[in-house]
């Protein structure tokens, strides 16, 4: 099927209503029919786990995933184990919400040698693995765009994260596809393909022009020039018949309220996904 | 050698000193003994060609390239043919100026469509090509950082850049290697081996932490988290004996006079390149 006609598959990631609380957040999504939640951290923490997990079921709402794990490189061993600990407990906090997912934003270098930075973080996997996959929970891994390399994340590409997906068995590690981060690689759709069967997220927002910030640059689907349909078709033809997350970080959204954001994100889903 | 203990290589990119006229700029290099300059058109039309030249030429200054060619995707095909008119134009100033290379910045899509553009790129190249050997000028193609893919350029990886120029003969078109758009790259030093005999280029600045903004983001050598040294010692082992440009987008640099911006860049030369 092409255009989508029901929401079934539609995600609110969390930061998108970043100024909503989380069960302002959770009661938008409730009152646009919107079945799924992506969570942030410290929103959940903000409103307690356990009460987390309780406003969200008597909803009726799912988690598709949370944001973040990962961090993973530091400058001393004692910095990794505590990066490691961290994680851990994102892996407790996902079992215990009924994530389908966490999300891993590898982390920057600390220091100016990136190869090295890139080792840790395959380092931090490993180690994670274990103890993700005794408590159920996925891990995606979410190559993000070149230009957090020096701050967020030293997995910028596609192709690194299907490396170091592919150490480990496809129902325990993959890859999270994410437009605004992936879109302008040229090897993009050969990497779409390579990733079949480890797709675990795919994320939607657009990048608009001119682009007024590193961070807050991301604009709703249609106000910007990614060819978000194109990505879509090239993640299901890889098999991918998960939830979409919308994700965006922009100031003139996060002033709109709940209702009117979840209004334009289900018309722009519609027209531009 | 691995310390660089003198200026010759050194060549000021006219952009770092872009509240400089060109004659200013050029009195600040033959001060500084620094003896190459890297043209922008924009500043060469200020102060006319001729004048340029002549100027250039009686402070014992030389041209190591004139920014900027590309900018060759159009939506109609007059648009295209117009692009590619001033791309002559641009062909004829660098003959003149005894430039040793024309940098390409390749230009972003006209549409949604990125992979289309980078077909116009390669047809652009393909047709400047003839005049640009007529005419004695090198090409290189420089890839710019993925962040300006929708505003900049659809050549965002020295992988691209190497596939274009592949097509043509070393000595005609190659490829410029900025420390700047490249450092996050995971295939950079296999890129950079496979350029050996093309890289037309090397260029430095630094990637600031914080990054402020997307173009003003660049700092000085030394004030971010690239490893530049490894990179010149990469270009080097690929043959590369060139010039090397400091070319750096920051507005706290360009509020420094010449001779001080001058004076800063070659003592970070010394130490961070």
């Amino acid at each position: 099927m092409d255009l989508f006609t029901s929401f079934e598959r539609l995600s609110l990631n969390q930061i998108t209503t970043e100024k909503l609380t989380l069960p302002e957040a959770v009661d938008a999504c409730a009152r646009a029919e919107v079945p799924w939640i992506a969570l942030w951290r410290h929103k959940v923490e903000q409103s307690g786990l356990a009460a987390s997990k309780r406003i969200i079921k008597d909803a009726g709402l799912q988690v598709s995933s949370l944001c973040r794990g990962g961090m993973f490189p530091a400058a001393t061993t004692a910095g990794r184990q505590a990066r490691l600990d961290d994680n851990r407990r994102a892996v407790d906090e996902a079992a215990e919400l009924g994530a389908e997912v966490l999300v891993l934003v590898c982390g920057p270098a600390p220091d100016r040698d990136i190869a090295g930075a890139r080792k840790m973080v395959e380092e931090g996997i490993e180690q994670l693995v274990p103890y993700a996959e005794a408590s159920g929970i996925r891990l995606g891994i979410e190559p993000l765009h070149p230009m957090y390399a020096a701050e967020r994340s030293v997995i910028n590409t596609l192709a690194q994260a299907n490396d170091i997906a592919e150490r480990f068995r496809q129902e325990q590690v993959g890859v999270v596809v994410d437009v605004f981060h992936v879109w302008w690689d040229p090897d993009l759709y050969t990497q779409i393909s390579r990733a079949a069967g480890r797709i675990l997220g795919f994320h939607v927002s657009d990048w608009i022009v001119p682009t007024p910030d590193l961070l807050m640059g991301r604009g709703m689907m249609g106000d910007g020039v990614i060819g978000i349909r194109r990505i879509r078709h090239a993640v299901e033809a890889a098999g991918y018949a998960g939830l979409i997350e919308v994700e965006i970080f922009n100031k003139a959204i996060w002033e709109l309220s709940g209702d009117d954001a979840l209004s334009l994100v289900k018309a722009r889903y519609i027209e531009h996904v």
